[in-house]
């Protein structure tokens, strides 16, 4: 996936669920624009504004929406993403990551099958944030040993 | 708190929870210390070697030492945190807390009480995870708004 290349939106790729408190809404329109880019449809949930809101709900409506197959993978952004990391995790079927770096990317898709990123919108800067999506969005599960240990979150 | 200090424990300060899997022995060790320095009363529990153990297990082992109340507090530890901090969340008792820097542990103390303090062994570097700890149990939850949002995760 490369920010720079243009996709048709491909049938093969999951729809993203992407959501934010009102801390990020501009990072959510950054990286909405460079998935539409790599080919994957986005299914945007808000918040829009800078109005105060939420952060659980914003972390429920993606979890909602992975639920009822809506969309495949998600995106949540806060602060400093360790609120509505806490507020996704608490749905079963949610494996979201708060990630600070590319490794972190890597290391959670190839281990932890995670399902939803989680960046942190005044923690973590904007170039850094796209690089996480491009890792993320790229990297397959390993399988393996991990398999039993992802199960046993289920 | 500081690293220094020599404080005997104290009856008023709440006892903490520890557990890593296989990629934290090490800064456990050095955390427990920092930590029985500062006067807070450390209940280890594991895992104390090298040996390939799933991070889960440990998740539910601070989560039940905080739900039976021979803890009130806790940290965890994983190869990224991330694996161990979706486990910890699922117990809706628990607000882990994947910090990668003393501004994390701060901002996530003062907005959402967070109770468990989650780092990851291999990709903090030790003084950061010291100085993320010296923060995270100094630091007071500032209530106000953020209390009806932290009411939403439970």
């Amino acid at each position: 996936m490369s920010a720079s290349a243009t996709h048709a939106p491909s049938e093969g790729k999951a729809t993203v669920a992407i959501a934010s408190d009102h801390a990020g809404p501009e990072l959510k329109a950054v990286i909405a624009a460079q998935l539409r880019e790599a080919g994957f449809p986005v299914l945007d949930l808000g918040t829009d504004g800078a109005a105060s809101v939420d952060y659980p709900t914003f972390a429920d409506a993606v979890a909602a929406a992975l639920a009822d197959g809506r969309a495949g993978l998600g995106v949540l952004i806060c602060g400093t993403g360790i609120g509505i990391s806490i507020a996704a995790n608490r749905h079963r079927h949610v494996r979201a990551a708060l990630c600070h770096s590319p490794t972190d990317a890597r290391l959670t898709r190839l281990h932890n099958d995670a399902n939803v990123l989680v960046l942190g919108a005044r923690t973590t800067g904007i170039e850094v944030a796209k690089d996480c999506v491009a890792t993320f969005f790229s990297t397959e599960f390993e399988g393996g040993r991990h398999a039993r240990r992802v199960a046993m979150l289920g």
